[in-house]
């Protein structure tokens, strides 16, 4: 392993150059205008599989954006691995907050600079540059290995799930690896246990047919701006909790096993805000921050808009406003389920005078795997190994839709190993990925290849 | 007056084909990008009333956009009128509900299609070609008149109040007569004795210093736009009531002969809606419709903004949400007074973990002008022979910002004589003017010099 450990050490500069390329091309899957970027890099990710060692390499059509499939399944009665990440990245609005332009790549402080660096380009960069490591030295694999990346993740994964039910016999593993979470801390090998689920809706509330003036029909008529947001405001009691009927029937309760090991671990709530960049943090009363974000349920606005908002004061009542709101959701929440209480009780608080329209946008399962299985416990080790430290093991409150399928389907245990940081500023401007990170999760991917195929 | 009459039907084609190059400039005040043709605009109207007769015309250039004054002075010892109107328009968005595009005039079914058709550049014209026609007829007017034309009138008439303060001397006048107000119904002389003041705030909420992912915060930080939202809900409250501390303060009762008045004028709720477009009316509690448009005051969201707001489901906390929150105001509630109100009550509900900012965008005195002034007997008596019908009193739910200056200042009376009718979309899409009541508002207004200068 020394000889792969220290090729990797010595080409790590032009790994990160051939990543700056990846970061490069803007596959941003939820603007169609992007659809030309999408497709190369799709063509890109074929590529470096390819050159990676890859003995066959597909790219598959679907209705949405391309599946990219990669396969060496040179070592006959070893443990199939197949790695999954996506190629395509969040929009990089407000463009005027990046401190460099989200897609030319820029190292600085030990980081690199770009749109998708740390969600996901430059953690599944990692997987092909451990491959890749393996073939230049030992010339070929401990195990076999799969690849599946996507190119809507971040638009949910519509393509994949599909794909996943039709192709079990060419997905069929014995683990799966996914590198799109976090590590606790800067330097911490940390394996996640927990996803948080998701129920992305969009509320159309509408009045009259025609903007109105307001001083003619100020009083007269349903406001759809006044009546959205006083929908909004009776979606959380004052405790912070979602007000929604059933919302929380059958969460799952952290155990106490958890909660002292959530209180074991080095969490400051006063580092959180400073990264956040929030005066104080604030939430569902009861609980701590980390349950909040890692076991609890939760309800955010994440867009809004109604009427003029342009400069200045145009006075119009205007005809409808809309608002994009998801759930966070915790075991067992179903995102089906959750998505037609969210429908009904939005649309049961709405006045008569005005039409409400509700859309469900995206969903996912909340995930909570078992600690047990031996590709876990490889992970640990390896992570261990080239960390030179104890694992840690964490919840996560963000969601990788896919992860159910997989586990669902596959019947395969999923493993996070994920090499980001929550501070990292996935989905905002200057999003960034530690480069130290880059090189250990390399290296823990190569000892998992290694550890996993025993 | 019967050949000034003639007159006017006979040129009525001309006047309109005159009234559509007026309307084909889109004099858009609110948007900077527009800056020349508001000038091409005040230029036009210099011409239009060097060419009615005026003997003196001049641009008087402002800090904001140019005022056109107008003046002949050929009758001494008769009294001085001054004519007041603006030629700046709304935007024009949303442009795709237009029919026919809004800077390109169409007569059809007897009215005129533009932006600025009836908000008030046809008001104004009947004006222009009132006088015009008295100078073709009779080579000179029965009384002085003055014209006070600005650019300004839909940003909140800036420049016009210190002018009139400034300018006391040139625009004295023994009576102001304004068109920018509505008919009560097709073919009901009208004549309008009060007006809503205005007050319009823009509050925006901030919480974290970049956008942050809804997974890895949702729960721990505040959401600016639930946190909006909530506010919002706070302004009314169950009663339709606006919930600002002291709002209703001062606020004049409307009086037993008024109501009574209310009563007696042809108003449904049926048709109203139907005007408006809207399903049912809904409002303050324990007023009827009219009451509640033309006596209370009211609080309405203009417009609304934060977050994500393309296609999709971005999954973000934003840094900020944005609100255009405007009140209408009645005798006896000051702008001035209800903007601090407004401002410290909506700071005092926020939490703690974000960050208000109040800005005062715009404000007008509410009016209610007594009845027993010889210029509104004159204009009354005009009215009801050019239509033929007995004239009717009422009140109005907008607002004219400059009235109240006018009044002040000036020392005479202002009459609201408006040919306008409330469906006839002022500031939305489709805004047209019917051309019987442009026609019907030419003939007013010669009777009117004429009564007026006895």
């Amino acid at each position: 392993m020394k000889e792969i450990i220290d090729y990797i050490q010595n080409n790590i500069n032009s790994f990160q150059e051939e990543l700056k390329e990846f970061l490069s091309i803007p596959s941003i899957s939820m603007l169609p205008e992007h659809k030309d970027d999408i497709n190369r890099c799709a063509d890109y990710v074929a590529d470096k599989l390819r050159s990676a060692g890859m003995s066959r390499v597909e790219i598959f059509k679907t209705e949405g954006h391309p599946l990219v499939y990669g396969e060496w399944l040179g070592a006959p009665g070893k443990p199939v691995v197949l790695v999954y990440g996506h190629y395509d990245v969040q929009p990089a609005e407000p463009l005027e907050l990046w401190e460099t332009p989200p897609f030319e790549p820029v190292i600085k402080d030990g980081k690199i600079f770009a749109r998708g660096a740390t969600d996901d380009k430059g953690q599944i960069f990692m997987h092909f540059k451990s491959v890749e490591s393996f073939f230049k030295v030992d010339g070929s694999l401990p195990l076999n290995i799969k690849f599946i990346i996507e190119g809507e993740e971040e638009t949910g994964s519509a393509s994949l799930e599909s794909f996943i039910n039709n192709n079990a016999e060419l997905l069929k593993c014995d683990a799966v690896i996914i590198s799109d979470t976090a590590l606790f801390d800067e330097g911490i090998p940390t394996l996640t246990y927990g996803l948080r689920g998701l129920s992305y809706m969009e509320v159309e509330v509408s009045g009259s047919k025609a903007d109105l003036h307001s001083g003619t029909y100020g009083g007269a008529v349903a406001n759809p701006i006044n009546i959205l947001a006083g929908m909004i405001a009776k979606l959380h009691d004052k405790n912070g909790r979602v007000n929604i009927p059933h919302f929380y029937d059958g969460v799952l309760k952290i155990t106490s096993k958890e909660k002292e090991n959530f209180k074991r671990l080095k969490f400051s709530d006063k580092r959180f805000a400073e990264e956040a960049g929030v005066k104080l943090l604030e939430g569902e009363k009861g609980y701590t921050t980390l349950e909040r974000v890692w076991t609890r349920p939760t309800l955010d606005c994440n867009g809004i808009f109604g009427g003029f908002t342009g400069k200045g004061a145009k006075t119009v009542i205007t005809t409808k406003a809309t608002a994009k709101i998801s759930m966070r959701l915790v075991p067992n929440q179903d995102p089906n389920k959750i998505s037609k209480l969210f429908t009904k009780y939005i649309k049961s608080i709405a006045p008569k005078s005005v039409k409400v329209e509700v859309k469900n946008l995206n969903g996912a399962y909340p995930v909570l795997t078992p600690l047990d299985n031996p590709a876990t416990i490889a992970a640990a080790k390896s992570m261990e190994k080239a960390f030179g430290k104890k694992i840690v093991y964490m919840r996560e409150g963000g969601s990788i839709p896919i992860v159910t399928a997989f586990s669902k389907k596959l019947k395969a245990p999923v493993v996070l190993m994920g090499l980001g940081l929550n501070n990292e500023n996935l989905h905002s401007p200057n999003e960034h990925f530690n480069l130290n990170h880059f090189r250990l999760g390399i290296i823990s991917s190569v000892f998992f290849m290694k550890e996993f195929s025993l």
